[in-house]
């Protein structure tokens, strides 16, 4: 069995690792002529269009998956119109877009911020009555690590958002606005305690498996750690994520792993959004789980039967974004390095260290010393 | 880092896999043009010599090893004169030759079977008084699995080999030699209670660390089974088994993974042979310890820290030879696949199954499970 990813990055790289063993096979298609994962596997470089390699590309391998979700709908379609593509368009289609994706969540009875569509003047000054100020403007397609997002805290920064992104004279210039798009979702900020976030899996025949949620915490709009299982989460809450988790994958006939990202507030959990594919916040599970996050992926897009969840241990994956980080701490029992072979920039991940411990106090004794290893 | 690995097939394959998440990259040498690391590294195709290919390979890495122990000398050679090659030449001349790793073992003190050297038709047919019958009369070079090998279990048995392997009216056929090698030991038979293992790694600032010592099962003269730890094993022969492996890694200034096995007797221990590399009866240790033997020996040559070799549990290594395996068993829970890629024959190793629990009796239902499920 072959497989072709649609992405050459640290994400493609990990799951050609992880199917490695089973035996299979992996191309990745990037445009870069340097991604990380032409290291591990086979690289096909061409631009993210119906190309002649492109086309060759799906000629050369039996089943096909992504590990971004900006996957331009019109190459899904020619890769499902010629062989499986897991998961599939439906997925593409509404992670895409906020609004959509925002709107499958309330058809679903999935908890969700107040939120409204703005594509105009009107609309954008309308948003502080229908969702309440503060709240969050973002562009409906594209946008990640904050990107392409204003904040609105008052009237006064809502008429100056206005003027910048809808002027009364005419259009906006190119400049302001992110990536060429002027369709955006308002949505209201949210008061959370914490971020938790799901894995889940779905094979091709249904069966559905969860990992622990994980508490996570960013640094500078970027994540920088992911503890497993979340602490302190309640039975109930535990259930409602995996209910959740489960009408997504059961309404998209999802196969491969999806995360969902939510946020904990004191009136319950609030949806953040959903990418359907593996996810940094699911990188611990890499050693902390007996099956780790891209394994389980690479088995259900190939139709091998799911493994195994449960925890190892308490589990942390700490991200290096920007930074190396000392190899001493390869000495300490437990503390798994995961290096992407990319050169290191600022605010880019070029690896994250997986850390596993008896108990949540030894996991933070644990992380701090990886923290002053940090270089 | 670049590494370059001496053998394409499945232990090269395993070191690759193992060696990319700490961002290493790899590339594999060998005459095969279907050796199965090719799916998963660089593979450069050329016979095991100097040619201008080996010298290209030899530019384009950093550090080498290798994955089968017939190295040719004159090959390890030109590789040590130009970059790293971990573990050494020493380790190579010793375990090339049955008398010399013999030997090398009595001046380490390490016990071993008597033997004795036999290379005309008197030294054969006074190896009788010398090892006592039976002995078991080995080649002195090459040979595995049973090859090059004869069982002498009476006077009579003796005087017919060496009619056949020195006649008195001139030399010996080609074909009644194995490889055309006509050099012997002679080994008095040992009566084993069971075969033992032990991995163990020196890095290159001659830090030592050990795993548990596997039990090992065979059939048909392949390796069958490992599990580890060897249940029922006195601290004593640990501690024996534990200092015997660190005076060859030191004699040999050895760098890299090392495996010894050892027959138990009733009298105590006694050493078969080593291998100057990963082995299948370690493999159990890529889940069932905290870090795996191919990591460590890739941690090892690139000059990393070791990494704990803690048993997460007892651990059992399935072997698949000439079979497959239906994949349900992916549904078991710490029951983890690894198949080489290689089509399947007769007597050949296309996998292992690595079996975890969490006592002994739930590890023998596993490996039933297992054996059950073999196609």
């Amino acid at each position: 069995m072959k497989v072709g990813v649609l992405g050459g990055g640290q994400l493609g790289r990990m799951m050609a690792i992880a199917g490695y063993p089973l035996g299979i096979e992996f191309g990745l298609f990037d445009p870069a002529k340097d991604a990380c994962g032409g290291q591990v596997a086979k690289l096909h470089n061409s631009p993210f269009e119906v190309t002649e390699e492109l086309k060759k590309f799906v000629d050369e391998y039996d089943v096909f998956t992504y590990e971004f979700e900006n996957v331009p709908l019109e190459l899904a379609e020619y890769i499902s119109q010629h062989k499986p593509l897991y998961p599939g368009k439906d997925a593409l289609y509404y992670s895409q877009h906020r609004l959509r994706e925002k709107q499958l969540f309330v058809d679903l009875g999935v908890p969700v911020t107040k939120f409204s569509k703005v594509d105009d003047r009107a609309s954008l000054l309308n948003a502080g009555q229908e969702v309440g100020i503060p709240f969050i403007l973002k562009t409906t397609t594209l946008g990640y690590d904050g990107k392409g997002q204003y904040r609105v805290t008052s009237e006064a920064e809502l008429a100056e958002l206005a003027d910048k992104l809808f002027p009364e004279d005419g259009e906006a210039c190119e400049h302001t606005t992110y990536a060429g798009v002027s369709e955006y979702i308002a949505e209201a900020f949210v008061n959370f305690t914490r971020e938790l976030s799901i894995i889940s899996v779905r094979d091709q025949a249904g069966n559905c498996v969860f990992y622990s949620p994980a508490e996570n915490e960013h640094r500078d709009g970027i994540l920088h750690l992911s503890v497993a299982p979340a602490a302190n989460l309640s039975d109930e809450k535990l259930a409602n994520l995996q209910s959740y988790a489960r009408k997504l994958l059961e309404k998209l006939d999802y196969v491969g792993v999806l995360s969902i990202e939510f946020f904990e507030t004191d009136e319950g959990l609030v949806v953040n959004e959903f990418a359907p594919r593996v996810h940094n916040s699911g990188h611990w599970s890499m050693e902390g789980s007996i099956t780790g996050q891209f394994e389980n992926h690479i088995r259900a897009i190939c139709g091998l039967p799911l493994g195994d969840t449960t925890n190892r241990s308490v589990s942390a994956m700490y991200n290096l974004v920007g930074h190396d980080v000392n190899r001493s701490v390869m000495t300490e029992s437990d503390v798994h390095l995961h290096w992407y072979g990319k050169e290191i920039k600022d605010k880019r991940k070029v690896g994250h260290v997986n850390i596993l411990a008896e108990n949540y106090d030894s996991l933070n004794k644990k992380i701090e010393y990886v923290d002053g290893q940090i270089i």
